[in-house]
């Protein structure tokens, strides 16, 4: 059992995937392009169907011309948290990958499940670093598709904002009292052995 | 930079994002139950829209009777090498969540995304148990589908295998040259400022 910011994991884990969590309280402090480097760098390593690297990071870090555009895709709510934040990142997929053998680019399945897993490196990252990624999938994405010149055969996946964890009195006080690690379903709700039970396809 | 497991990252990383890879020289030797939870307890912890945590994980550990037939659904060229990993796991997703104010559950955006999240930190916390998690789209969805009585509105996303390194001399030649941690494209290839370049849309 292990225990991590104000969470209890029923088994042994490690305590990144406790401490990682997605506050909305962020402390308008901003990241250097090195520290934005470091959490693409992250994403980077993470593994995908043939190595075909399907993800695609569209960002804008805090005081930068990039800023605002970005911001504005987020719906009210989104934004009214995240422009305290230090980084957004729209992320996108392409859904055609390159495999030995073919001489064009063909479907993959997985495009959009190893975006996200790459985002979870990303995250993870980001905990370590003392910094949080908070992720969205409330915000504009046919505005994102076409302002950030997505490419035709791209998917629009989610936002993220990563930033500095701030004081909760930032917040409204509905958001304020949400802001804390959330809970999980046990293991035994989603995981079965040899498949699911008879009868439940 | 940081440098790990024969792969040099261009910025400062946590090594554990180097460190895992997906190895297909497996030694055959087993986990026990409480070390499959563990790798499941790390995937709980993701992120997922609305904390919807749409995972599915259907598996079987080696010597048991789910074994064979969770086995029996990897493409001849998968099964050659994955027969010598500890654990199986088809990777399903609930395309359906439920949201507040809405009676009935509604289409997630997000649901493999978010599940390719939940896999990754599985095969992140396979990593720190001295474990590597390969994963493969090589295999029968529709069988598994099938076999493994996955409900309508649910996706096969994926599986994995999971084990512990072995000699790649276990290998047939033509693999023994390719197990190695692999390369990756570059930061600057994946990440834009701000949007894709005009016109690339």
């Amino acid at each position: 059992m292990t225990t991590a910011n104000g969470r209890t994991a029923d088994h042994s884990v490690d305590t990144l995937f406790l401490e990682r969590w997605s506050p909305r309280a962020f402390d308008g402090r901003g990241i250097s392009g090195a520290e934005a480097m470091s959490l693409f760098e992250a994403a980077r390593w993470s593994a995908s169907s043939y190595n075909s690297q399907p993800w695609r990071f569209l960002y804008a870090r805090r005081d930068t011309p990039q800023w605002e555009p970005m911001l504005s895709l987020l719906n009210p709510s989104n934004r009214s948290w995240a422009e305290r934040s230090a980084l957004l990142v729209v992320v996108v997929s392409n859904s055609l990958m390159s495999v030995p053998g073919k001489d064009k680019p063909v479907p993959s399945h997985s495009h959009s499940f190893d975006t996200g897993a790459a985002c979870a490196s990303l995250a993870l990252q980001a905990t370590r670093m003392g910094l949080q990624a908070h992720g969205m999938v409330g915000f504009d994405m046919e505005r994102a598709f076409t302002e950030l010149n997505v490419p035709v055969g791209h998917r629009v996946e989610a936002a993220f904002a990563v930033g500095h964890i701030g004081d909760k009195s930032v917040l409204p006080p509905e958001l304020q009292a949400r802001e804390m690690p959330n809970a999980r379903q046990p293991v035994a709700s989603f995981t079965f052995e040899g498949g699911f039970p008879p009868g439940t396809g």
